[in-house]
């Protein structure tokens, strides 16, 4: 059986799914692997089960998936000219069963509980999580616990609420429910997979892997990925860690770590050199799903940068909404403002760094435009209008260029 | 070059995507092939790709392609207990590029067009197709109309508006509207890829082969389809015929097209064993992506029907809810109501017809729960409410089992 791992003090202990944080350094506990020498399966359908050596999972039932991970790489031809590039992709991590990311991490952490026989999930979370959370613990008819915070949206309590589980709007600080609940969740017995569980983090390295095949066994220069909780990116970076470690990639990717300038704690400590960073008090971005105030794994994510000669950078939301539509119009892609974090990361950080003509850069997206609509309106499209009779006409004054 | 050609009365033509009705008939023609034996190419990423000696496409371009299909077969365990049958699967095409089947058909039309070396495309549709249609447009840097019906919601103009085609809304007639598109198109060298457009039916195919694969070269017994325009089934229909053909199959599914009662035109017409249908004059029903009132596939639907024993029935709206309902909380899918009519057609079905053990079904899940809201919200949903101080005790008050 695997253990859990402090990055800080080194200390291991053995897996408890109520106790993911460092008794002593209060930081997030990784799951710690015996080294050895890992396999694909490349012959399986399911994502998880693809790269279920280098997961914590002894096996893995598809009972219990949604046939989440398997997502597009896509070239981006016509950005790459755009912005005077050789080749970005995006990882659309969109096209997951509840359309974002958080399906993977789900998935492991989920085949998880099961396998430890919980019985009941829950999360701290009013948005993509709570959706992924949700579905998953009604997929595995398991008893799900959502706690929201006062004033979530009603839609946003709709996309977890659909899926039955038990719904809780707590009042206070939202922040101190997160630590607050792995001692609820121990007494109740239920498993909190919040943002930076172990093995919800594990669950994200099947992106990493699943990158690195699609660009023919090869480590891409530059990863970009919108930074909120850390774990997203933490998972992402210790994929091409295990890759390097098999001695699988040449290099180790440039990974690029994207907040919205309203919410940008990790990006100011960063920018200062710091390995610490301060909680922001007012958070002010259209980029909700990567607004955390004060990032559970943001020591962690700026250590880990450190090492691996990583950035991060934050962008506003002006940018944010110019390379959604950018995505959109350009390469039919329509993600979540902070999924476009990473297009707009890319082009603050052309005017700093000179990409060479053999990177290849990849952009995370991570969540469906779907999700979240605000700061998108059809009043600021242009309409035209006309009659059955008249719309020949319309149409021929409207064509912008001859054949 | 592949030829289109009349169920009806079997004459052929040239391929013109501007004319893609039998001038004798008035009935959509389909490609026609020259029968030899196919092959898959399996190694392939892209779903089209693996797929390419069963379409009309002499190639694929990946630039023009945003990922489409590769969706997941889920096994609905848990479903399959609670209706007492073998097994029901879930083909989840909502995990596609814009959430919907619309872009398996889009994607193998968009290569057409550029094939042709057409630079303008469009539809007639105000749902799940143009905003498939309007991403695929951006994608391949084409002028792209999408024709909206007075009256469109919002939100629905906003997934195909956020990729930035020409809209136009026009007064009249929607259905006359459909056919006149192609006399527009061919004026002004559009290539309106609606419902029912040969290119775009082909590539529904790739569902059928895939569903075939996913369940170890075998075809199900049963096949579950919302019908409205009649596209989808059709596709779905002749992919098993071309598995048949090529002497892959033993049996031919039983397909079941349903339609929400409200706009039922083709089930009408089924039940009292017409292979004509009458329009309907009066739409009622909350499953909007399902009702044509006067389906353009409908007389080919009835035919194709007939002939290969398939059935279609109607459910109310309140079944379609009822069923949306259980495949969130029992399977963690949340899909449109007009996917769910596939569950609640099955449902119905188990009254009239005796499954036997080995049968497997296979229920086409078509577009994303997020498309459409009405008839969901969270006022309906029991919410509890707690502080930080109380919510442990409310917790363990919830809690339905002990451990």
């Amino acid at each position: 059986m695997e253990r859990l791992e402090c990055l800080f003090c080194q200390s291991q202990y053995p897996v408890n799914v109520h106790s993911p944080f460092c008794p002593q350094c209060r930081e997030p506990l990784f799951v710690s692997y015996a080294p050895r020498k890992r396999t694909f399966f490349l012959e399986k359908n399911s994502a998880v089960e693809k790269f279920l050596d280098f997961l914590p999972l002894s096996k893995f039932d598809t009972k219990f998936s949604l046939g989440e991970g398997n997502t597009p790489l896509v070239y981006l031809e016509r950005l790459t000219k755009k912005l005077n590039l050789r080749s970005i992709f995006a990882k659309n991590e969109t096209q997951n069963p509840t359309l974002s990311f958080k399906d993977r991490g789900t998935a492991v952490a989920v085949q998880k509980a099961v396998s430890l026989g919980l019985r009941r999930i829950g999360t701290i979370s009013t948005g993509n999580m709570a959706a992924s959370t949700a579905a998953y613990g009604a997929r595995a008819g398991l008893e799900t616990f959502v706690l929201l915070k006062e004033g979530t949206s009603s839609q946003n309590i709709l996309f977890a609420g659909i899926h039955g589980p038990v719904l809780i709007t707590v009042e206070g600080d939202y922040g101190q429910l997160f630590y607050e609940s792995f001692s609820l969740g121990q007494k109740c017995q239920i498993y909190f997979m919040n943002s930076v569980d172990p093995f919800r983090i594990e669950g994200y390295k099947v992106t990493g892997f699943e990158i690195f095949l699609q660009l023919e066994s090869q480590a891409p220069q530059y990863i970009f990925v919108p930074l909120s909780s850390g774990g997203h990116l933490i998972g992402l970076m210790r994929s091409f860690l295990d890759l390097k470690q098999q001695g699988l990639v040449q290099h180790y990717p440039t990974f690029v770590g994207v907040q919205a300038q309203g919410c940008s704690p990790l990006a100011q400590a960063y920018a200062s050199g710091s390995l610490k960073f301060n909680k922001i008090e007012k958070v002010r971005t259209i980029a909700h799903a990567i607004s955390n105030p004060n990032p559970p794994g943001g020591k962690i994510v700026l250590k880990m940068i450190q090492d691996n000669r990583g950035i991060i950078i934050a962008v506003s939301d002006e940018e944010i909404l110019g390379a959604q539509k950018m995505l959109a119009e350009e390469e039919g892609i329509f993600c979540q403002p902070d999924s476009a974090t990473t297009l707009a990361g890319l082009i603050k950080l052309t005017q700093q760094i000179e990409f060479q003509d053999k990177d290849k850069i990849v952009l995370v997206l991570t969540g469906s435009g779907l999700k979240n609509l605000k700061g998108l309106d059809t009043s600021k499209m242009k309409f035209h209008h006309a009659s059955l009779t008249t719309v020949e006409e319309k149409i021929i004054a409207l064509l912008t260029f001859q054949l």
